[in-house]
């Protein structure tokens, strides 16, 4: 079988007048699949034909000389087809209108199948053509604001981030949808929750497990969810939007200052920590717990952050000298304990160091699930006369974002400890007691 | 109603011939109960009654000059109880001999009723007294090898262990039952996974979230199960023996380099991640996965372990400056990065720069649950350029202890690098595809 090249493969679509979006038949040999074509991409040069079939898998066949390709159905243009053929704008149709802002990740990316890796590489328009169902539920604008895997996503990207929502927001767009990679994800949402304390409509964050490239792209279901959230729901959060389970049955929606990615691959990786999530979509949406609504008024990003903040993890043998070497030049630390809210008896004169220094040291637990509570033993009650900041259920990472934020705005340390134990955006979770799981 | 002292109620408890370990009823007006008498302890001076109900709750009762108290059954003697008494020693009963080692935390605490805290004190015996059940099970020999919280315990006492055991194992013992604070429950069972790379019997680590004074007192079934793993199975690994629901159906047994605690206070905070458990225990041992079975021969202690090993999490804008900093003194760094192992750019040079120094560094996932793949993406691969060590699906706290170990017999790279890809404990477990549940 002599393979095409993927110029040749392109020149054959053209002539077929197939284009991405697309439903077509491709035939090699006794297999047969109908589904729609997925956008060629820069680095998928093997001449490989992608299709989303009816089941939302995608799936790569190497094109032959032998392969027959038939157009079946022509695609409803996207509303970025439209936008970029000048034509009118959606916001006249019924359907209500969402900002997209995409910030590169998974969900924006494709297989290399040269070296088998996966970069990063769509645009918004690109996204929204392999995701069609979009089009029905809302009208989508918008555009990359960036694209970087989110490793590198940090305080410079949630600023541009935070003022392109409140911007979109004052415009009158229902909701924003942010795709986002799926590493730090939880971390620029817990950000954007502290730097958007009032909004107008729902922020979603979405990201993906397996790229659109790859059979059981998740992105699809998520991209559809919140989609869904961002046009017709009056939570007025920042939210993530992911599989509720590894079937495609339908997403959960996180509270930003609540959700931890607790898997390094499955497609149900985030869950919402000492919570229940805010809702479950599927055609509907089904909410499970209280929310914030979303009010009307004019949407403030208030982005300033501390620099200078430390996440640690206590571990045995930790030293007092290392613990103070790390938080020199630190405005604030936090220490993620063991069990609830522990470190070893040299730390406790370390941390009571460092807060007589008026360096503020929030502790938390490195359980993730369940809550700090300093009461109950010795070793807790003597971090509360080294003068920390009780994290009660807070994730330790989301303790690191809010202490940035906290810091920027408070310099007293009366002010800052009461800021840090205010419950800004959900990050403490009164109600926990009852979750049967985690 | 007048509170009795402790002195007083200690006279009257010692004038009916009551001693701790018998079942009595206490009625106190209308209210009865019958229960097994727990031991008085130094801090319990309001007059407390506590007994231990059918159920397994210990319920405190404040004596007051009306409280009625009767003896019901005198205790049937406990091994220790034998011991103290110079009676004939246990081995020559059927039962099977297991030797205790005591280390303190809640399984041997208390509540101090003036401050509502909890201390550690009970001894050995103390806690044997407390479960009359394992009399049944086997005979349980030992002593408090110490008596500290476990956010205390480290390299010094995980020394301490590993001898004891190693020497407890050469005696005859069947196995051994290690009470342990469940804080650092996990780290302790790792570092003996590693010291002790042969057994000849199950060494089993067993912990309570709830002190034996308190109602739901977890500890009882744990060390019950626990006896029955240490006398009447094949198990040759440390493994940690705790609740495996919230109800006291039964104990799951976990790997000692796959256990974490994951929540901060229920009773089933203990959970094997990327691993079934060894075993469920209720009245009988069912076998859920594979393990290493005991074998005959002198079982040695290895417990070298460089000291100067740090565990640091990756978050957004941590520093590349700071890596350098904190890892600088260090013979060795885990990472612990996002999603499948990753860090920023700028990190990943500084972990190149310490590399090219012969630091090694091992990169883990902080989303605990899933491996590290460094072939997926653009920044894993950078990441092997950079020369680390693939953390697979090891958990980032048995990674520092296993770096620890490993350094402690190797010092050229590529021998380290070698033993930390070995799998040593049960530390890698390439099965966990198949996981439902995470």
């Amino acid at each position: 079988m002599i393979m095409v090249s993927d110029s040749e493969l392109q020149k054959k679509l053209a002539s077929l007048g197939i284009e991405p979006g697309d439903e077509i038949l491709v035939a090699s040999g006794e297999r047969e699949l109908k589904g729609i074509l997925i956008p060629h991409h820069e680095f998928s040069d093997h001449g490989i034909i992608t299709v989303k079939l009816g089941s939302g898998y995608n799936v790569g066949v190497k094109a032959s000389g032998k392969t027959r390709i038939e157009l079946l159905k022509k695609a409803v243009a996207s509303p970025f087809g439209k936008q970029k053929r000048g034509a009118e704008h959606a916001a006249k149709s019924e359907l209500r209108r969402v900002a997209f802002a995409g910030t590169g990740g998974t969900i924006a990316s494709f297989v290399d199948y040269r070296t088998g890796g996966v970069f990063p590489a769509m645009d918004a328009a690109g996204i929204v053509s392999l995701v069609p169902e979009i089009s029905r539920i809302c009208s989508l604008e918008g555009r990359n604001i960036f694209s970087v895997f989110s490793e590198n996503i940090g305080y410079e990207q949630w600023c541009v981030l935070a003022d392109e929502i409140a911007d979109r927001l004052n415009e009158g767009y229902s909701g924003v949808l942010v795709s986002h990679g799926t590493d730090t994800l939880s971390y620029t949402a817990a950000a954007l929750s502290f730097m958007l304390p009032r909004l107008s409509g729902p922020v979603t964050i979405v990201g993906a497990q397996r790229s659109p490239d790859r059979p059981s792209f998740d992105g699809y279901l998520n991209l559809v969810s919140a989609a869904r959230i961002s046009s017709s729901s009056d939570i007025g959060e920042v939210v993530a939007v992911m599989h509720a389970s590894s079937s495609d049955r339908g997403c959960n929606v996180h509270r930003g200052t609540k959700v931890r990615k607790m898997h390094s691959s499955r497609r149900d990786a985030f869950r919402s920590v000492n919570a229940e999530p805010i809702a479950f979509v599927d055609d509907e949406i089904h909410f499970l717990s209280d929310y914030r609504k979303s009010a009307p008024g004019r949407v403030r990003a208030d982005t300033r952050m501390e620099e200078e903040v430390a996440l640690l993890q206590f571990y045995p043998d930790m030293d007092a000298r290392d613990l103070l070497k790390w938080a020199d030049g630190k405005k604030g630390v936090v220490v993620a304990g063991t069990g609830l809210g522990h470190v070893n008896s040299g730390l406790v004169d370390a941390i009571g160091k460092l807060t007589g220094e008026d360096v503020p040291v929030v502790v938390t637990t490195q359980c993730l699930y369940g809550s700090v509570d300093l009461n109950v033993y010795a070793t807790g009650r003597d971090l509360i006369k080294a003068g920390v900041i009780d994290g009660r259920d807070m994730l330790p990472e989301v303790a690191y974002v809010k202490l940035r934020h906290v810091l920027a705005h408070h310099s007293r340390p009366g002010d800052i400890r009461k800021a840090m134990m205010n419950n800004a955006a959900g990050e403490f979770n009164d109600r926990r007691t009852g979750l049967d799981e985690f």
